[in-house]
């Protein structure tokens, strides 16, 4: 039996690591998808954003994160067997991000758990810690996401 | 003195509920989205999707999350003293959403807490309940929004 993806549920151990660099971030881009789902002024109106307390543009919070969905998917995520993610927990916003920023992702892997329902799938819980070019953490997350097993039906602890 | 805005901090009571409903989720909007943030093929590629475990396109979470967003700020954030969020908690995906969905969101005001280093500003926590067009909850969600008082510094307790 080949294999259809490079990464299944028993390669993610706990602790391992995964860091990707991510494009700048451009103006055009926050002010594009700030207009389409978050046209908070601070997002999106250059001079209300420079009067607000962040003094200019800020990105959305979403977009951000979505930059980060992106890092991820080209990191390591379309190689592997995902079926997608019930959810996430502890989504900080810690620093703006702004036009220019060059935004920085390290996923460390927290745990693994095979299901027990479900014989073909097993839960991995990650962490994200997002960092800007000065080494500043802008934002963290922990969340799950659900991978196909290699070998389905074996023992839980791989 | 005339106010800014509609809603302030003290406008945001526990127990208080504001539903929108919002526009149908179409296909091309859906593969737009992932193919930008989140291309795993079982939101981007129609024959890979039928073979999923989805049988079918579905909405990257990341997708439900910003249409979400936009409906907040189109029913009240926009005309309110919001100045963004720190972050949010326990985002839970319980349905694939799928082209021709319609969703609805229902935010309700948790909690709320004056700031005691930043008299101007407020923190409140809400959740959300987003459900599809057959009033299955598609998607929960908590987290906090930062807004400014109308009384900065008045005794905490409104």
């Amino acid at each position: 039996m080949t294999s259809e993806f490079k990464y299944y549920f028993e390669d993610f151990e706990p602790g391992h690591m995964v860091e990707v660099q991510g494009p700048t971030v451009t103006r055009e881009e926050i002010v594009e998808f700030a207009s389409k789902y978050d046209p908070q002024p601070f997002h999106v109106d250059e001079a209300k954003a420079r009067e607000s307390i962040y003094h200019g543009i800020i990105a959305s919070g979403w977009h951000t994160v979505a930059l980060c969905m992106r890092m991820t998917c080209d990191a390591y995520l379309l190689d592997a067997a995902s079926i997608g993610s019930s959810g996430v927990d502890q989504v900080r916003w810690l620093k703006p991000v702004r036009p220019g920023d060059r935004l920085a992702l390290r996923m460390t892997v927290l745990e693994k758990k095979a299901s027990q329902s479900r014989p073909e799938m097993g839960v991995v819980r990650h962490r994200w810690d997002v960092f800007n070019q000065n080494q500043e953490l802008v934002m963290e997350m922990t969340g799950v996401g659900l991978y196909r097993r290699r070998n389905p039906g074996a023992p839980a602890a791989e």
